[in-house]
């Protein structure tokens, strides 16, 4: 029995069926992959076609999308800096469950403080945790502005915008980066290639 | 672009790979078994003899235990009403996203109130939310006391304790209702027999 934040008279339960028999079941190691960047640097479409990209090699993932998030388990939640961190705790705290669930849980989000991010890699073991940073320059972000949002933040119509007029901390010891070659963004499918290799390279593709 | 709750400027983000694509590759269908009852009616038990009877079958489950939770995702939260209810709006949340990465997702939470439960229900598409209810007395669940919880309730150690100073409002229209036969609880085994059946029956153990 142990007392934990706010609660008290809290047990650990324990199941006979663990993380590593889930393993053996998909024939793949449970981890999370953290893609941050700044909004528009490319982490859905990493996200999504690493999904791709690992259902046909017959692995099971599932994208933990931030804005996503924010339409259900989040949604209690806005955009000051305590609700931004509460909303990447949580991120955090679910990834965890989808990687001991046997998954390779792949986590799309903003997240531009290094020690939220930092946070959610002390929640699990190091060597499950692979932060990836879409290194991409703010203005080629800005141009392609998916959602138009840059706009509205350069029309002061948004504040705290992060790389506008909110800090983007890059990370210190990524595991994985992905930038421009000779100033040409990699593909989708290369990007998520330079992905699958990695987790290929350190066995999470098999149990 | 949506506005929702408290956020703004917030996209859908839809991938390629959706949950019939992991229902296919699991051969199984995502879904949430939703165990409730007083704290000693076995609801952890149900969990883990449950999980280890699909597992055995080649089936992808995780439990979501509501005291488990309480040590990471929900470690902000204590027991007063709002915090008890919030608890169980995030586990549902959570457990929808189990259920769309393709798991048999095993809740287990007391969640005393039927408005929280039917709010579970409601997040998500009715067919996949199977109520389960361990309907057993209260004496047999103090006599078992497997926490020692009832024994503090009843010193007035705890206040607000389910079943002793605080209601539990059983389902009207649950799924399924495990419980005594001639005075006798089923093994656990026979209780996961049951769930086991049900789903097998509905199509769940099939893509």
């Amino acid at each position: 029995m142990s007392t934990l934040g706010n609660s008290t008279n809290i047990f650990w339960q324990e199941c006979q069926v663990g993380k590593i028999d889930r393993q053996k079941l998909l024939n793949q190691k449970g981890c999370v992959v953290w893609i941050t960047g700044l909004s528009g640097s490319g982490k859905s479409t990493l996200a999504c076609s690493l999904s791709k990209e690992l259902h046909s090699r017959g692995k099971l993932s599932y994208v933990l999308d931030g804005d996503n998030l924010r339409h259900g388990l989040n949604k209690d939640l806005c955009f000051k800096p305590e609700d931004r961190a509460e909303n990447i705790r949580r991120t955090g705290e679910v990834a965890k469950l989808f990687a001991d669930a046997g998954l390779i849980c792949l986590a799309s989000l903003i997240s531009p403080y290094r020690k939220d991010r930092d946070m959610c890699r002390a929640m699990m073991n190091d060597s499950n945790f692979i932060e990836v940073f879409m290194n991409m320059p703010l203005e080629l972000c800005e141009e392609r502005d998916p959602k138009g949002l840059y706009k509205l933040a350069r029309a002061g119509k948004i504040k705290g915008f992060t790389g506008i007029d909110d800090p983007y901390e890059p990370p210190l010891n990524c595991e994985m980066e992905i930038k421009q070659i000779d100033g040409v963004c990699p593909a989708p499918i290369a990007m998520a290639g330079q992905v699958v290799s990695y987790l290929k390279g350190r066995g999470f593709l098999e149990s």
